[in-house]
């Protein structure tokens, strides 16, 4: 495993395409977003969060941001770590790192805010116990 | 109006976005069909198919192709005129012309087949009377 | 004009296509990345930067972020405003708003920092003085 | 391998993404046709074509096609095989075929007419004779 994918209990790889590049001849900066909201459902998926977005309570992402660290570039593998780094009343916050597999190097950090939403009452809801226990169990706090 | 839409009683605009372009410095591809979708779903509107695809008889994409004439840049905007030319047993034809405005030349031609799906029933289902209906208005057939 | 938009000089209208909406039912979150991306090249067109990515001096985007405001969906129109908040001596930021037309309310709130490059030399390279001088203008900074 | 793939020289997977499905509940259209380019840009590197777009004679997309069989959602693996069908004068014509990893099923069936052009002369050129070597030996063909 790269250094660095050590600390991330949730992993995802995803190939790089070539229509991922834009005219400058990088992987575009909305890609990278996308590849980590891949990691950010797969780990909502691993915590039994429901994901029909009709009723309920479901993930909403309130806020995100993106450090541009290093260029991709077509061919190459997207090697995405996600965790949840710090849990707070009415939202929980994740960390994610890909890394460009060919150049063993991180090429960018994100973090977002993830918020609950009931579906059902179309209002912010509090984080559900079940959430907080499975993430709990994840990311192996005590 | 740019000579070559004038047939076409739907027409769609849509800016070029510098993200559309890819590592060839051209409008990618796939982007086109994106603004066959757009312009496809203006026509659904305005023949009033119901768009939920959850109940009820909605339309499914059975099949399209793209003809590729002149590669679009940024900055452009496509100009996008649908009809539909042809309507079968179970399913319609449509025709998209594609124009660059900044050039004033054809950019694409696609054809799409489009199939009534019973989302209730989920099966194929006939062509529903009130589409036949609105499509002879939409394009003036007698 | 939108109440809100008054104070952006740089202002990019973009239609929301059916395509942008995710399985959610909601523009989908790297769609408002793509529009700010958009509205930023036309800063850069404003300023006079140049866009070729091979020689000479070009922006990078080094960081943004989005907090999710309002989730917009199809049929509506983006309205994003984008300006240049602050220069510092090797980058400067950005700030994005995108408003949904139909409902008049702002969607997003996003900040972007600009980083120049040197294509030529392979370096970080300090702020041109043509665009510093054009982001005056443009801002009607003293 | 799946039963179907057999015949495809070159074959490609990419995992399916949550955000490539739309507000219908299933992989959008478009984004078979952007995984047909990764399996044909993969092609084209077999059979070293140049792709730097600048110079020489690279391949340019003439015409698609693309019939929607099965609809895939996420999560699935995307498998595509693709190869060369025929030869003309101009062009090739490339067949791809899409399978749902998890359904075992044939998602999409996909042709592709790809011509040679000249990027020197701006202007299109017959197929280099290194393509056709090139292609004989990926096809097996005597």
């Amino acid at each position: 495993m790269l250094t660095g994918l050590e600390s991330f209990q949730v992993q995802v790889e995803v190939p790089v395409q070539w229509g991922d590049m834009d005219a400058a001849g990088h992987v575009n900066n909305v890609i990278y977003l996308r590849w980590c909201e891949s990691a950010r459902i797969t780990y909502f998926e691993k915590i039994d969060i429901d994901l029909s977005f009709r009723d309920g309570v479901g993930p909403i992402l309130g806020w995100q941001d993106c450090k541009y660290i290093f260029p991709m570039t077509y061919p190459d593998r997207a090697l995405i770590g996600i965790k949840v780094e710090e849990i707070r009343e009415d939202r929980f916050l994740m960390l994610a790192h890909i890394y460009s597999q060919k150049h063993e190097r991180l090429a960018i950090i994100s973090k977002q805010a993830i918020v609950p939403y009931d579906y059902g009452q179309l209002a912010k809801a509090p984080i559900p116990e079940n959430w907080l226990t499975n993430i709990k169990a994840v990311e192996g706090w005590a």
